[in-house]
């Protein structure tokens, strides 16, 4: 298929590459030309627009337009969008962008018969070639016309799923974000207690055991063995553990149904408190979600 | 290898099952005849012994006994088998002993030249297919011996490694659980927002597509799967969550290394609160805590 891709970001420059690597015809832009230029260097023939309206014009009908960035610029960039869009087009947001956003957003295009997905992708930059784990929500006779989109971004071992109207694959994406900052730290917290025990552990052998089928084997320890092979005392990795929003909003949407997640909670706060508590940031348990963080979406370390 | 088995509950009966079916050669010894005769109903011509005495005499040497009971029982048990073992023999607690306690039983049974492993066993009861991923602490030259007993029980996906002298094997399982605890809880807290929310989720295809190589994707998850597709309310799993010590042991070592693991606290915690907190008792949370127990340990549910 044809697609306009907004966004070339760790996440979005990968998924470029995988849907051109699967026959996807594929036309980009990005707000700066460095990460343009970027993949031009590994994709020699990328085709590239110099605006948003130039790119949504080269599409044909209706068109597909992906939008992958920061949620902070999602508003900004499908305001845009929607200047040059027409009915029956397809606006997808691939982004982070709060489930709330996404429920307005979908009736506001809905209104101008303009087609609209808020899409959780989830996987990480390994995601590449594992596949993307993809969570949709919106309209749904447009899920229905991407699948051939999703089926590539999915192969081999990724899936897709639709799971309702206007902002639900975002909520699903959101809560997924919310169980995975406990999941870290609780990890972080395991092998805090095993480093500082006196039998003098090798942590790395303990990750790589406990990745072949104990009751925590999965894609984190897979993650924590990557990282604890590199170096096992995860040096570079001390720090304030940043957060991207949807833990926040996992709280959020929890306290407005009247429940209390507990560990969601204190995960959430334990960040926050990473922020200015140098006990926490110099904590094996920082140093791990960090590293773990570096090892499945390539973020950086904040340095204090 | 010829082994003597003490212990035929949940995970020492598939244990024994898959030690014949690699070619080893077992006899069995359990407090009640039942599960000798539920076994043997099964395994035609498992071998078993009247007494703990008769057991061990059966044995070539060095002898090698396994035993694998509750740890409530692993003292008096260990204590009848120290009575007829000799020099050079291995002993075996693949239990879910207290470190401290494999510490004391190490050097005691060294002291009279006994061989003693302290061995953590993880995996459940579907270990059994998938293969055991196992923890082991003690007497290095004992565990070489014995490898190709734990190479039968690892196959085809399990593994084992060697941790460290005394509890070092137990050690590290018992802090295993400590961070299952917790990641059980994010993974139950995580869909009690989902069931809540008025989105109306199908909280089945969602388990399914989290398990398709997502952050959070793993062991647990699969287990959630199986559990949601059977019955997606989880109806039969209200009730008190259990907990067979590990998760206080663990708290308690964090103590007495001087830190403070903030949400397996919490995750011990709320296992503790639910023993009488009713609301907890019917919480989404708690269902999916005891129905992740029961699919992959086989744990009944406790009714109040």
């Amino acid at each position: 298929m044809k697609i306009g891709f907004i966004g070339l970001g760790k996440m979005g420059s990968r998924m470029v590459g995988k849907l051109l690597s699967e026959g996807h015809e594929v036309v980009v832009w990005n707000r700066s030309n460095e990460a343009i230029d970027d993949l031009r260097s590994t994709i020699k023939d990328l085709k590239s627009a110099g605006t948003i309206e130039k790119l949504i014009k080269s599409l044909g009908t209706p068109r597909i337009i992906w939008v992958m960035v920061p949620h902070v610029a999602v508003e900004e960039i499908l305001t845009e969008v929607r200047k040059f869009v027409s009915e029956g087009d397809i606006v997808i947001d691939g982004g982070n962008s709060n489930y709330k956003d996404t429920d307005r957003r979908f009736l506001e295009f809905e209104k101008a018969g303009i087609k609209f997905l808020g899409i959780g992708v989830s996987g990480g930059i390994i995601a590449y070639e594992n596949g993307y784990p993809i969570m949709v929500g919106g309209n749904v006779s447009a899920y229905q016309y991407v699948t051939t989109i999703l089926d590539s971004l999915a192969k081999p071992n990724g899936g897709y799923e639709y799971f309702g109207t206007g902002g639900a694959g975002h909520f699903v994406k959101m809560v997924h974000n919310g169980v995975e900052y406990a999941q870290m730290q609780s990890i972080g917290e395991g092998f805090e207690i095993l480093e500082k025990s006196a039998y003098k552990f090798d942590l790395s052998k303990i990750a790589s055991l406990w990745g072949k089928g104990t009751i925590v084997s999965g894609f984190l320890i897979d993650r924590a063995v990557e990282s604890l092979n590199k170096d096992v005392k995860l040096s570079e990795f001390a720090g304030p553990i940043s957060r991207s929003g949807e833990g926040d909003w996992t709280l959020q949407a929890a306290k407005e149904e009247g429940i209390d997640p507990e560990i969601i909670d204190e995960a959430v706060g334990f960040r926050k408190k990473s922020e200015t508590d140098e006990y926490i940031q110099n904590s094996f348990t920082a140093k791990m979600i960090n590293a773990l963080r570096h090892a499945f979406g390539g973020h950086e370390i904040k340095k204090n």
